[in-house]
């Protein structure tokens, strides 16, 4: 397969772990003999920096002519620091989000065997855990209409949803859970919510289609127990923006390590492919960054395609390299490799794949 | 203290653990001198099968000439395996929260030293966690206007808030505060919503009033993740109505134990005191029913009346009952005590304090 992919490293850590994804991306291709181009561009603080646009229009347009998009890290303390700055970092991630239209986010959610012990939840609950959250991202609540009276006074948020942007984020979901353990939960306030109440009767009517897939609903702060209390139960998650806001970062915090959560936001063209970490300033430049997150976001690179097998190969590589303690310092105190000679190690590991 | 507090012990376990909290309360009055008055009404399933209505009449005026509510809990599974049916036990206590008022909600969480065991968090996480949420609860997006177009392919809910709703609950949090650890975190999505831009503008302009409180601010999809992360940080937290919904229902499963949990539900004039477990069906009149959250939810009264000693001695009273495992079968499976034993247990223990 021929693929064009964008690389947005971005700020921070995001150049030298988007590095090793790569390198990971490369081994991949000659295993199996696929041509990626990789080509590089400017986003957040570093584009404001060169050009004084968190995202270049030569940014977004290679974007748009690239088959995907492989993601780093955005943000710089000097703009943290200055709430008042009118440009920001994070305007280019979202403005991208935007002009790509993509309208999921994608959140897998898995328990290592090798660190549960990292886990906030005790071993018996967290272990086998494994699910993916399909998160509404360009709709609902976070986009509707917003209004503050002259006064001051009186403040709303409209929430909106349509049986379309429904729809699309659905069978996306119910594929999902078709490649997995056929099984779709509906996160959603359908006791209270007329939004909610749409979603299920949406998501309700579309599961005739996949009637392999078996379809059950919770309400969301319900989901917010099941998630400490049993979250090996879950396979595939479907909801809404706010609600998926707020489950996903649960979610990314009961595996023990956020160095390891990769996510994918796709929409009706583009895909793109970045680990849920920021760009943790402080760690830049020092070959300590944890690149697994980044990797397992080419991993989901590949999946998006088809490529089944290959997505897997980085996936066995990574566990291979968390069997063996091949790992940065934020898994193992006494380790002593670094960004780099993880990332070699992976790459290494899907070379030496028969 | 004189109080005339009106008893709605409702359906299924609802009566049995509401009857240990008062013989609690009336340990309370013997020991302290005071006189509590304590007068009985419908409501829920009992009150449908006796009068057609959820929540009668008299029942409701019963609580309105009342100092306080004491609840049990409502439902049963004749309504509940029918959703067609139009009258529903439910409906009794949304109609009581929306006659009296009653706007804010009230739910500690708190780690028992002898229950570390039963959280699904790991034990250096949960211990020492004792926090309370207040959570608003008769506004916001749950009570905001519900719109589906007449082709029922696009619905909408509104989130609205006004100064004066924030201020009133506002209040309530700081000086609970006050009272505690002197922390107040407000959990909010300032930084997309126009709601929650105004409930930290009115919160941080009110604290100016309490300045021996620490005020700070945590979005929605952090707090979710640092209560399982550090959920002992936390003292008061203030919310707004979903955000607390979702975020107490988290709360209420790190300690281990839903037995244990009580609430309060407070307006202008009128208060009510709850288990926030539900009726229990299956557990009616075997005896084996938790009465710890009702006894905990007459400690809520009391320090709602400022009677913060008479609230003590009760809180004292269950940990010593935890203490000497002189608990229900939930709490320790061995156990032979039962719900009545457990009820007289502790109100002995109050009964001899002196
Ligand atoms: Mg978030
Ligand atoms: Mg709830």
């Amino acid at each position: 397969m021929k693929l064009k992919i964008a690389v947005l490293a971005g700020d921070g850590i995001g150049p030298e772990v988007t590095a090793q994804a790569i390198k990971s991306l490369k081994a991949i291709a000659d295993v199996y003999g696929h041509s990626f181009e990789f080509q590089e561009a400017l986003v957040g603080a570093c584009a404001i920096d060169a050009t004084g646009n968190p995202l270049p229009k030569e940014t977004l347009s290679l974007c748009e002519q690239s088959d995907a998009v492989l993601f780093g890290a955005i943000g710089h303390p000097k703009y943290d620091n200055d709430p008042s700055a009118k440009v920001r970092p994070e305007q280019g991630l979202l403005a991208l989000r935007k002009s790509l239209g993509l309208f999921t986010n994608i959140r897998p959610v898995k328990a290592y065997p090798t660190l549960l012990e990292k886990s906030p939840l005790k071993r018996e609950i967290i272990e086998g855990t494994d699910f993916t959250i399909y998160r509404e991202l360009t709709g609902g609540i976070y986009f509707g209409e917003k209004k503050l009276n002259s006064e001051g006074t009186i403040a709303s948020d409209l929430c909106e949803y349509s049986e379309g942007e429904i729809e699309r984020i659905a069978h996306l979901a119910f594929k999902a859970a078709r490649q997995r353990r056929k099984k779709l939960t509906l996160v959603d306030k359908a006791n209270v919510l007329e939004t909610s109440r749409l979603w299920r009767k949406v998501v309700t009517q579309l599961g005739k289609s996949y009637e392999d897939v078996t379809l059950d609903y919770l309400f969301v702060d319900n989901a917010a127990m099941q998630m400490i209390l049993n979250p090996s139960q879950f396979d595939v998650i479907l909801t809404e923006n706010m609600f998926g806001d707020i489950i996903s970062d649960e979610g990314s915090v009961i595996g023990g390590s956020i160095g390891l959560l990769a996510s994918a936001s796709v929409g009706e063209g583009s895909a793109m492919f970045e680990p849920i970490h920021g760009s943790y300033p402080q760690a830049t430049g020092k070959n300590i960054a944890n690149p697994i997150a980044s990797i397992l976001s080419a991993a989901m690179l590949l999946e998006h395609f088809g490529l089944k097998e290959e997505a897997q190969t980085i996936q066995s590589a990574v566990e291979f390299a968390l069997e063996k303690n091949v790992v940065t310092t934020d898994l193992h105190q006494e380790s002593t490799y670094g960004t780099i000679q993880v990332g070699d190690f992976i790459a290494h590991c899907i070379a030496e794949t028969d």
